[in-house]
């Protein structure tokens, strides 16, 4: 069984909106077994979207428009469903009633060419509304379907839930086609996308033809991500083969994994800190206060997160965090200094620091993307600091994003390697 | 002069990505004047991408393919291409050692894998990369053209702009379908958008008809946009055009107005500070290091920007920054002493705090959303200090973004009218 989705608007394509929608939709598929293999954006034009609505009918079971339901003379989709069923628009008197009652109970004047929303092209069936005014619509061609939704997200969401997708699940099982997902995505940092894709090969090949599948997705600061997907006939058989599949992977990449689906590195970081009832305080110079707000931003933070310093200018090292004068501010010796500067400050258990050059021009002698991490009062072999040096790739921004993880990991990697002990 | 944008990428139909570079691409193409009337997402799958360029370059003039040109075994947009046009793939040497060089400079070994990423089609042009390791590829069809860009939206970016959008304008010129276009994006903070439109409204309709509109644009932390677009027969028409209807828009919204195109507000301010030599330190509580990682964020901050504290412990406000015991953490006395602690803790001209409750649950008495922003060596009317109360909506993430972005709205209006005056 086979839908494509086709937003429609002509702010999408300018690029006013991102169209989530379509993405949102096709994940709803994807968890119900329904293949999506389309997705296609139009604009508000009656000849484009029929031309786009029959290429979609030709390759698929089913169409799922969002969009273009609105009063105003632009919404077009109810005008291209007629054409392209060569079927006529007939007023629904029930429609309409709902429409005046609606615009009635909030006291306002109903504009004339809201009543547009109430013609529903000949055969097709309306899909009440519960939250605005444009009804959706069934639209039967031949043994297939068209369902329009509202663009709006909120109405197109409660609208697909409670009408096109339990429609679309009986049709698959007339066709014999129903299908049930599982998936689990695992995020990693400290491989590259092409070294994990190695690591992982043998387990890729393993999987060719059955039906579980392997996927990876690099998302930035978010982390590699490594995502595992299995179809099944039922759900139980889903879930078991996303799980052995997911203890395989696990047993390749080991502790290159830092959480699971949502789970920031953040929240694996905050995680460990608080089962081990330790507390931390960051001293950040070229990260400049990455790193606490990402902290921050996890909830229950304040159990174990102290605050931290954002030493910018020099002499902050120096008179703050009692970096010792003569050493240079990009430096292994700076960054132990500034990690054990700010846990004294903060009497926190750990002290993190960066320090490095995000550029544009380089520091110190230190080419742009040196990056140095202090660790005090935990380190590598259950020492009690640690400093890493990075050479990280990218602007600017991106060194001070990836400096930012990558300092998180690496505190990650040794609170975890402390509880392993 | 036609333009469709296919996206590549299984996880974008999937819904684990929202497809955002079509979107942008899409704004592009409307400003360079080249229509594009469709964007398709397809998965990463041979048959259906040669299928959906097919149908793309049957109905425009020029494609733009955005991903799928990843090392991995999963990026097949360079064996579509091939098939696309029943031309070889050949591993291009320059290319070749161009991947083995990034990797060299980093110190990292290199996948085999990562060779792919220089397999050319016999006939198309490589695009060079400067931020990663895929090149970009323009692969002619008959007098037709696919342009192959990777999916990564900083690399996507920087190639759209240097290769792909010179080469389609000069395609639109020689088909005699060049239109101009010039656009200006002015930014607010602090008045709503609906206020924006009815302050906007008269220029609105003054403008009905002619060659020049006014939209808005909520873009969250990046304030609300408005943007002015001009199209005319000859480029320096279409600039006089939007720089007149500039003029009226900033008479009519003064000083709400931050910025302009890609003008940050931390750039704003950052502008300001450096042409009064002034120097700015922070200290934040619910903020924690986002206002600091904005600031910083500015290319030659260090001039100006001396450092902050994230006093997040309720007793590193009192030890750190020396407020009073008895005074509540969340409240305008805080939000002063906390201002004025980090302004001499760090010896700079200005100190800025944010204190406040970010939520889940409220917080001395005080509710979700409630934020203190304290100024410290500038204030109203010309005063030394000053705290600005907010009521901020929206969950924990939004109500630190927005005390973030507004406590900086504040020092810039300051800072503002301490230059006019």
């Amino acid at each position: 069984m086979r839908a494509e989705v086709v937003s429609i608007g002509t702010e999408l394509l300018l690029g006013q909106i991102v169209d989530s929608n379509s993405a949102w939709i096709g994940e709803q598929l994807a968890l119900a077994g329904i293949d999506c293999n389309y997705q296609t954006k139009v604009g508000d034009n009656v000849g484009r979207m029929v031309s786009a609505l029959r290429a979609a009918l030709a390759r698929n079971e089913a169409v799922i428009v969002t969009g273009g339901l609105g009063p105003t003379q632009d919404d077009v989709t109810r005008e291209a469903l007629a054409e392209l069923t060569g079927a006529e628009l007939r007023r629904d008197p029930e429609i309409e009633d709902a429409i005046r009652a609606m615009f009635a109970s909030l006291g306002r004047p109903m504009p004339e060419s809201n009543l547009r929303q109430a013609d529903v092209p000949e055969g097709a069936s309306p899909i009440p509304q519960r939250r605005g005014t444009a009804p959706g619509l069934i639209v039967p061609v031949g043994r297939k379907v068209v369902y329009a939704v509202p663009g709006v997200p909120h109405e197109m969401k409660e609208m697909l839930e409670r009408a096109v997708l339990p429609d679309l699940r009986l049709r698959a099982l007339a066709r014999n086609e129903a299908a049930f997902i599982a998936s689990r995505v695992l995020r990693t940092w400290g491989t590259s996308e092409a070294g994990l894709g190695e690591l992982l090969a043998p387990r890729y090949e393993a999987l060719a033809g059955t039906g579980t599948t392997i996927a990876f997705l690099a998302s930035g600061i978010e982390g590699l991500k490594v995502r595992i997907t299995a179809k099944a006939g039922s759900e139980p058989e889903a879930r078991e083969a996303v799980a052995a599949e997911e203890s395989r992977v696990r047993a390749v990449l080991g502790e290159v994994i830092f959480g699971s689906d949502e789970e920031t590195m953040e929240v694996a970081v905050g995680a460990l800190l608080e089962s081990f009832g330790l507390s931390i305080a960051v001293a950040e110079s070229l990260t400049g206060g990455l790193a606490a707000s990402r902290l921050v931003a996890v909830p229950g933070a304040s159990t174990w997160f102290k605050g931290g310093v954002v030493a910018y200018d020099s002499s902050v090292k120096r008179s703050l965090l009692r970096v010792a004068e003569g050493v240079p501010v990009v430096s292994a010796e700076s960054a132990l200094a500034m990690a054990e500067g700010v846990r004294s400050v903060f009497g926190s258990s750990i002290g993190l620091s960066t320090t490095g050059v995000a550029g544009p021009t380089e520091q110190d002698g230190q080419p742009v993307g040196t990056v140095f991490v202090g660790l005090a009062g935990i380190g590598a072999g259950g020492s009690d600091s640690e400093v890493a040096e990075l050479r990280l790739p990218g602007d600017r921004e991106r060194v001070r994003q990836y400096a930012t993880i990558t300092a998180l990991d690496l505190l990650r990697r040794r609170l975890f390697a402390a509880g392993v002990v």
